[in-house]
């Protein structure tokens, strides 16, 4: 297993061990981050993020320097790709409660970079709600049936992304990325704080750009001016329609993806088709 | 590896593929049985949850007669212990979608009987409140978090274990355990179809017992004439207190334990002191 490492104690180890409780509970988190010239620009947020929900969780955090060593040997000699990180509590016995001296797991794993998008994305409502759970909003745990379910829900190839709403009906977020919405001249993203997942990206537009984080209703983003997702390894993904509702890509968003390839972190600059100059 | 077993297209394999989707999201199942005599004898309703949860989490039921050959291999010469069933979805790719023809693991582990209870259960009240989700409500699925942190809001070994409600309050459960009632004559246990899970042993005593399924509060709880616990691995648990509430050992509780040692399962009879013969 060329492309895999998995670290326990910061041995490189053959083998899960089955009585690890990532496997038993999902208990763990997971960071997905975007390889470019064989780094990982955007490590310090990813990890950051790890560590917050490693606090949140009570799990061990890794020494992060041997981490890093581990990870700059498997991604060497990779121009482009992503390289996804795991951190389990670790092995423990039957039984929820956390074991009191647990060694953490963590399992590197490189995966090729997704093509770049050729249109904007084709959205639909998905009908899976999600919960609503402060305790793990934010965190990138590894409780993902939600999102597995609610990525089921379709398989027609000519729908991209699903949006999530709550059981309260409020928009959350893609699947798999941060929404963004273009209502009335300001860019709005939805808290996160209940459910959903801090993205790193969408942290990123949070200190660069003026965005507000508010609250979104369905009705709400069907009736805004302009949409995009984003996630740490796709970037800035434009929209074209979510239903029957349709936009045009626009330069409010090329703008902002102009702006991202500048970060240094290897997204490309605007590749689709412009509609115009003014909203 | 003498007491796992870990099953991949119905052979025996050495190891735990690390791309398992039951390591990245929990996108699995469990069964944690109760092994009396070298048998299983609750397998048939431990198997046909499962199934249940297999079939709503749209994850591919292994043959059943083959598990049961490696089962029985397995306990062969166990007496009484516990077997512990965890079906994932398999090996995936990176992404929520789960992959079109994905080959589920089993792992079968074999752990200690835990020792019957010296004395009936002193109970808390946990923080930790369950999110609402009917979609993965009642099935033992392996998104288990929110018991995880519940289990770590103490560690003060007076208390046995943790009483769950739901974001709206309603009484669910106990972190491991399902809870039964007693108020005003009846035997009460909560719904789970809005979260918590659908234990064998609640089911067992649905059909063996009279009792009612329906939402409780706390403070009927703590008003209540009786509570007990129950699991298929430790079957009834009579609770001795909650806070600063107790109850006294009943005949009502004893008689449904010498029901269920009946069974054929190995429960013992009740092995603790009565307080008397009347409520």
């Amino acid at each position: 297993m060329n492309d895999v490492r998995i670290v326990v104690d910061g041995q490189v180890v053959d083998a899960i061990d089955p009585a690890d409780r990532g496997l038993a509970y999902g208990d763990g988190l997971f960071e997905t981050m975007r390889i470019h010239e064989a780094k990982v620009p955007w490590w310090d947020a990813h990890w950051a993020r790890l560590a917050h929900g490693a606090q949140r969780l009570a799990i061990e955090l890794p020494d992060e320097s041997r981490i890093e060593s581990i990870r700059d040997e498997l991604i060497a000699h990779t121009k482009t790709g992503v390289l996804k990180l795991l951190l389990t509590r670790g092995v423990g016995g039957r039984g929820y409660a956390p074991p009191q001296y647990a060694q953490p797991t963590v399992i590197f794993s490189l995966h090729p970079l997704p093509s770049p998008p050729t249109q904007a994305l084709r959205l639909r409502w998905c009908e899976t709600r999600l919960a609503i759970q402060p305790l793990l909003a934010g965190i990138k745990h590894c409780n993902r049936l939600e999102q597995i379910i609610a990525r089921s829900e379709w398989n027609d190839p000519e729908v991209d992304e699903g949006l999530l709403r709550d059981s309260e009906d409020n928009v959350v977020s893609a699947i798999s990325a941060n929404l963004f919405v273009l209502c009335g001249g300001t860019w709005i993203t939805p808290p996160v704080d209940r459910c959903g997942v801090a993205g790193i990206c969408r942290d990123w537009l949070l200190a660069h750009a003026q965005v507000e984080q508010r609250s979104l209703s369905a009705s709400e983003v069907e009736a805004a001016d302009l949409l995009f997702l984003c996630n740490s390894v796709r970037g800035i993904l434009p929209v074209a329609s979510l239903g029957t509702r349709c936009w045009q890509t626009h330069p409010q968003v090329t703008r902002l993806q102009n702006l991202l390839s500048d970060c240094g972190a290897g997204f490309a600059a605007s590749q689709l088709p412009s509609s115009g100059d003014h909203v």
